[in-house]
């Protein structure tokens, strides 16, 4: 098993990752391939396909652990469920799943949208997504069957001079990117934040800062 | 990376293997874990999910190609894509993917269905299916963006009286497994068989056989 790919993302840390591909689309992504697969060849064809897979491996999550239990951040970080019930980081082998909207075949570069994957992660497959197999109508998921709620997000006047000005500067779309990460409340769930705490992660190269007003309402408080 | 898991099913060969997991809801597996998943706990919760997806080895496409361009089934065999923009078995790291659904979780075993991996195939990962990440209603892939039209099958008097003796003798439902395996029309797509040309294949334990009465009407002959 060796990468095909690496990915380059605005996500520096694993905190504050949206927990599912679709959740943050200005989540933006470069698919780029490795020696001997680098070869724009390989894509031949991807042109033609709105949507792709990616197989990757969890390259960051720490010692392997070995445990079949995992505590999903869906229900709240304090019930165990079956690892392979679950999408976790955490589990047997190491590998990841996820959808991707492809916006862009260039050379041996893939533009997409959609990420979740921390920046440099391994990319060990790239499938086309079919939709008459991929898409199943009928599915359920009881576990999770719809988008975890939003949380209110505002920018303080500062926050958002930062954030126009980055987005000029790195041509991307700083403020949505931010407001889309963070309206999926990124904290661990058990925690009860005081306005007086400060939260911290790096997109790019910009320090994110934000507090929360009350638990469904976070201001963003700079993007230095 | 080690299997976690490895699938019983009726397909002994290659040959006649529907090439994509919905297109045979028929076909049935088995998928048991493996020392030291084998514990009922890491599927703990896969009961309130009706599809997972299957992470796999294709452990039988014999020796690493490292071609970079296939030519899928699709396309008549004739036409090159690159292996990126296909789900062609022959693929770097020679990982597969497919979502199957999941009919019943009973100890450390999964009965599925709308299976299409060879028996025996070694599984990597088990995930969940989660309707609103990977159901996508947009997606388009121009390449693929339907099933391919069934062709018409027929038993002949002895094959059908065979299918329901073995359907008894197996609990499995015989007949409509070769129905639907059959209409995927599976030969290569450049052969242009006669009707004294008989083709053969083993599902269980059972010789399957049958022949074509024109390129889009198989007779089935026999089920020995």
């Amino acid at each position: 098993m060796q990468p095909i790919a690496l990915i380059h993302t605005p996500f520096k840390e694993k905190f504050a990752i949206p927990r599912q591909p679709s959740l943050a689309p200005a989540a933006c992504g470069i698919v780029e391939l490795l020696p001997p697969f680098n070869d724009p060849l390989a894509l031949e064809g991807l042109d033609q396909v709105s949507h792709i897979w990616l197989l990757f491996e969890f390259h960051a999550v720490g010692a392997q652990n070995d445990s079949l239990r995992v505590r999903p951040p869906r229900l709240g970080g304090n019930d165990k469920l079956g690892v392979f019930a679950t999408r976790s980081t955490h589990r047997p082998n190491g590998l990841g799943l996820s959808v991707v909207k492809l916006d862009k075949v260039s050379g041996t570069r893939l533009y997409v949208s959609g990420v979740d994957l921390l920046d440099g992660t391994p990319i060990v497959d790239i499938k086309p997504y079919v939709p008459y197999v991929d898409a199943i109508d009928n599915a359920y998921n009881r576990i999770a069957d719809a988008s975890p709620a939003c949380i209110q997000v505002t920018f303080s006047p500062e926050a958002l001079q930062q954030a126009q000005q980055h987005s000029l500067r790195l041509g991307q779309e700083v403020y949505a990117l931010v407001e889309q990460c963070l309206a999926q409340d990124p904290k661990p769930a058990y925690q009860q934040p005081t306005p007086e705490r400060v939260y911290a992660v790096r997109l790019w190269d910009i320090d994110l800062r934000w507090r929360y007003l009350h638990a469904k309402h976070i201001e963003v408080i700079s993007l230095s």
